[in-house]
C-alpha cells in the first residue's frame, strides 16, 4: 500500500446513484467531499459500461486535483480506463490473484471480507485493504451476509495488519465505535447519498468521532 | 486484422445461458464447435464478475486447442484476464479507442452497428469486424434498434471494407441471404443455443449456405 494511504481511507463514500434524491452523481461527491470524504469508491451495479465509463471521468476529473483517492467497485477495466487509485473487489468479483496481474503493484486493491477467514485470506493474497462487511445490518445491500457487528471488527484486527475499512449501516450515531473497535476508516452509502446535504452529512460523521482513538493520523 | 481472421468469423455463436435449456455454457458450446461454429462471443449481462470469469476460463480451455477464437462481449477486464482473441463492443460499451489503448494492437475489437452511421464510424475508429445488429428483429435482444434487413447489409458492404457479421434473428433457413448480401459471416444465438441439439443446429447452417457467394473462403 503506498505511503500513507491510512489517512485517506478514514471517510470513505461509496456511491449509490439510486439514492441521490435526482442529482447527479458528481454533484453529490463534491458536496461530500467538501465536507471532509477523503475517498470515493464508485458502485454501479446496474449502468452500461459507456455510462460507467464517464462517471468515473467526471469523478476522476473532480477528485484528482484535490488529491483524494478514486477507487472502482469491480470493474478493473474503468480503473484501467480512467486511470483510478484502485478497485474494491468482492467476494464474487474477479479474485485479487487476477485483478493484480491486470492492475500492477500501483492500484490499490480492496477487498470486501465478510468474514474472519476471508479477511485472513484477503491478507495472504495481497489486499492494500479490507471492507469488513456488513458491520451492522443495511438497507442498502440486500445480498450481504449477517451483520460483523463491532466484535467483528476487533476480531478482525487482531488478526490482520493492512488498514480496515468498515462498511454496513454506519453513519454519525456509530462511526466512532466502528474507529474504536479497531478499523481505519468507515465507508459510508446512505448517510450521506441519500442527505439532503451530503457536505453536512460528511461533517457531522467528521466531527462525531472527535479526538476518536487512534488519533495519530492526520486527521 | 489478424491474417485469415475472415475464416474464422463465418459462424459466430454468441452466447446466452438463460436460452441453454439446463445444460452447461461448455456443453453447449462443445456441442456447436463440433457441429461447425468457427468462433464463440460469450456474451453474459447477467452474472457476477467471477462467475462471468470462470465461464471465460472454461471456454478457452474448450477453444484455444482447437484454434477457434473466443470473443469476450463488452467485458474488456475478463478478456485481459484470461487471454481471449477479442472483444466485442456494443454501443454502450467502452468506446473502441479506450478498449484499444487497455487491449493493444493483437485483440480483434468488434463493434455492434445499428446503422450505417455506427458502422462507418467503427470502421473509422479501428474496428476489426462489425456486427450489423440487428439483420432481422429478434426475441433474443429487446433493446436494439430496429431491424436493418438484408438491404442494410448491402448498403454497410458498399461502404465499409472491414469484415461484417450479421447478428439478429439468423438461423438456417435465413443465414445464406446474409450472406449473399455481403456478409462475411453470420452470429447466432437463439437458434444454437438453444436447439436441442446444439452440434445438429451448427451444421444445418453450415449445410444451409451450400456453396455460399464470397465461396474463396476456405469454407
Amino acid at each position: 500500500m503506498r505511503e500513507s494511504a491510512d489517512n485517506r481511507l478514514l471517510l470513505h463514500l461509496v456511491t449509490d446513484r439510486s439514492l441521490s434524491l435526482g442529482r447527479s452523481l458528481v454533484e453529490v461527491v463534491a458536496e461530500a467531499v467538501a465536507g471532509g470524504v477523503t475517498c470515493v469508491q464508485l458502485r454501479e451495479k446496474t449502468c452500461s459500461t459507456r455510462e460507467f465509463l464517464g462517471e468515473a471521468l467526471a469523478l476522476k476529473a473532480l477528485l484528482q486535483p484535490l488529491g483524494l483517492p478514486l477507487i472502482i467497485n469491480d470493474r478493473v477495466d474503468i480503473a484501467l480506463a480512467v486511470g483510478a487509485d484502485g478497485v474494491h473487489l468482492g467476494q464474487s468479483d474477479m479474485p485479487i490473484s487476477h485483478a493484480r496481474r491486470l492492475l500492477g503493484p500501483d492500484y490499490l486493491i480492496g477487498i470486501s471480507a465478510e468474514s474472519v477467514e476471508d479477511a485472513i485470506a484477503a491478507e495472504q493474497q495481497g489486499a492494500d485493504y479490507i471492507g469488513i462487511s456488513p458491520v451492522f445490518s443495511t438497507p442498502t445491500k440486500t445480498d450481504t451476509a449477517s451483520a460483523l457487528g463491532l466484535e467483528g471488527v476487533r476480531q478482525i484486527r487482531e488478526l490482520v495488519r493492512v488498514p480496515l475499512v468498515g462498511i454496513g449501516g454506519i453513519n454519525q450515531a456509530n462511526a466512532h465505535q466502528v474507529l474504536a473497535a479497531g478499523a481505519d476508516g468507515v465507508a459510508v452509502v446512505s448517510a450521506i447519498m441519500a442527505a439532503e446535504s451530503p457536505q453536512l452529512a460528511a461533517e457531522a460523521i467528521r466531527v462525531s468521532w472527535g479526538n476518536r482513538p487512534g488519533g495519530r493520523r492526520r486527521f
